[in-house]
């Protein structure tokens, strides 16, 4: 069988600590969909296309990755594209508690399992949020984020 | 003496995981009192009469429960209804951190005490926010809430 | 009805964050039982006679609270004195990951119910084998222990 | 390619919770290779030749899911039977924390990943050695551990 | 070589948890810079003027301690004043985990370590979001901020 | 005055988790004493002796940090020395709880003060339990620990 990882999130911006997530799914799984969530409720600080475009730019070297979007509830999209699978990387304590009750949510709703991979302790401290934070207030976040995302970050603020 | 047992919560709307504790309260105390707090700084989704009324209709096989509501502090609600001990559902740590926080708040202002009875492992990852936001985009929700709860969630919605 | 709260542990020795949970206890339940683990597997510094003893001998001014003590099963045990709730103190995080699995069990096992109440903040840091540690090594314990605990703990090191 | 996951454990002896797990990491895999570990460091309760018994005898109706055993670091047996991803069932933040700590060892040793899969609700209180401890005090552990784990666990106590 | 610790926050208002983390920072450090962060993302209830005097009035008694402010980054302000560590209280778990996050953060930007003591027992349960929750509900908070506080407090709501 | 930092530890062996937290202590203070605790409780696999040299070997650069050894309780050596600031590195939220609590003891029996330092994220996973375990285990520690702390494992093993 084709083993399928779904790799959601808002990736507002994409980290190079989500790049190191779908870089080790795709050498542990046969494809993986990276799918950008519409996200009504929070305001975004890039559009749905520009967040579809950075990851676009920044996976292309990765031949079974491919990047989505959806809006909706997550096990949907799931059933719509077959995966029976989420893979979501893991950085603290409190990710668990949140994404633990995500994943029993949605294995209860649709039969949709998740998969924790821990993020590699380099970037344990990253998030997209905390990146715009410093970003805002004049922070170097090179090295954080990819190169294309940085000049993004830069026209934006 | 009779030991009344105190169930403060926002209840927007009621789930079978507050049901739960609710019983459960019901058989350890003489009398429990359920008490939605009105709660101005959040939104609801329902009206204060109307997550009273679901409460009632989900708990009217219980005879020592009774269903109230308050605003204000909840001590001060506590010692006007001659209450001394609250009693709180707790799912997972980040509950836990949060609730004793404000249960040493509750016992420093007026020795109020707060007893955790742990939620039901089948319950442990619902909350009325989660429901909320599953029910918002189309996902099914019965088998968490009561039946009369899911015909006002697809009402609103 | 009659409320019994039953209070477990191996009170090896009992130190004044017990005493603490269980005076609490005695206000907010008609009856509390404090029931001393016989505990084969670990090796106490006192004997079940003495633990019983420093036991009665603090909290002989309670006078709802009865000192017990039970070998097996603590669900066996409940069931036996016709006690249905366990009343234990939460310090941190660390115990209630543990308690809340021990919680669970009982629960499943025979419909024992638990209730977790704070410990007040001024004992958050103390546990009988810290106070051990602490007057083998020549430590002042006194203010964390009974009197009477202290001069026992003094014998014997 | 062919997806195969390892799933490491003492299984001294297994449970329900691991059984929901391994079926589960069947569904989602090619093939699982549940591997029993020698585990000097602990007396277990069963011997190794046991403890892959029982294994077999609870998975014998997946076809796609191995029993075996070894000894010595986890990295070198993933490597030898050539795995290069570890699934591990997770109940709750202690063992998380603990977890962690080995995946991201594991993945310094020799780039083996870990993805973590929760344990369903219903068994989240529940681990080996807890079943021993309950059956040890005369406990009634049938709906926890498979019928013929039950007999055994009787034999030997 | 003079060690200054600098004691960031938003400060809105003081409490005495705070004070007991600068009084014991001034007790083990050469010099103590308190520094109000302008924080506009939050709506503070006092302005930046007004939390600095509440920590001046609260401060004025120690010698060693300054009461300062800044917008933008931490790390920025950190270096124009040459001071490379950063002293926070901690309380709790849910604390450690997002201070962690930003510790890691800092010292990556530049190199600015970050130091945590432990919040005294006494004012575990205490924040500033919560006096300021407590106040507004009409509860008594006096005993949790100096007396100066309590009257601001009191002018405000 | 002169600011003197104490870290102590068991190191047995000494990894470079540790000397990261020691050479970042020994930039932000005067002096920073490395104390080894003799530690009767646990069976070292290295004697005070070797701990302390492996240390002397490891810090030998620094000329502000000294190596020694205790036996006892910290806060009595600590006030042996005159030093009223203990220095730990700090890893997980499981340490963290355990941490606190002997922090808080030593505060209350002797006006000791803790402050923690998060460990590089590189270092997140290590610990010299762990180091041993793979080693026995026949695993690769190099990286882990200074190469003459490999070549006394190598030897012992």
């Amino acid at each position: 069988m084709t083993l399928t990882a779904l790799c959601p999130g808002t990736f507002d911006p994409v980290t190079n600590g989500h790049l190191d997530i779908v870089e080790r799914a795709a050498r542990l799984f046969d494809r993986v969909v990276v799918a950008v969530v519409e996200n009504p409720s929070k305001e975004p600080m890039f559009s749905l296309e520009e967040r579809r475009q950075m990851l676009k730019e920044s996976l292309s070297h990765l031949e079974n990755v491919e990047v989505d979007s959806f809006s909706g509830l997550l096990v949907d999209y799931a059933r719509d594209r077959g995966v029976g699978m989420v893979v979501k990387g893991i950085r603290a304590i409190s990710d668990f508690d949140y994404e633990l009750q995500m994943a029993q949510m949605n294995n209860q709703l649709a039969g949709v399992e998740t998969c924790f991979i821990p993020t590699s302790p380099t970037w344990s401290y990253l998030s997209s949020s905390l990146v715009k934070e410093v970003a805002r207030l004049g922070g170097e976040v090179g090295g954080l984020v990819p190169d294309h995302v940085l000049e993004r970050l830069r026209e934006r603020l």
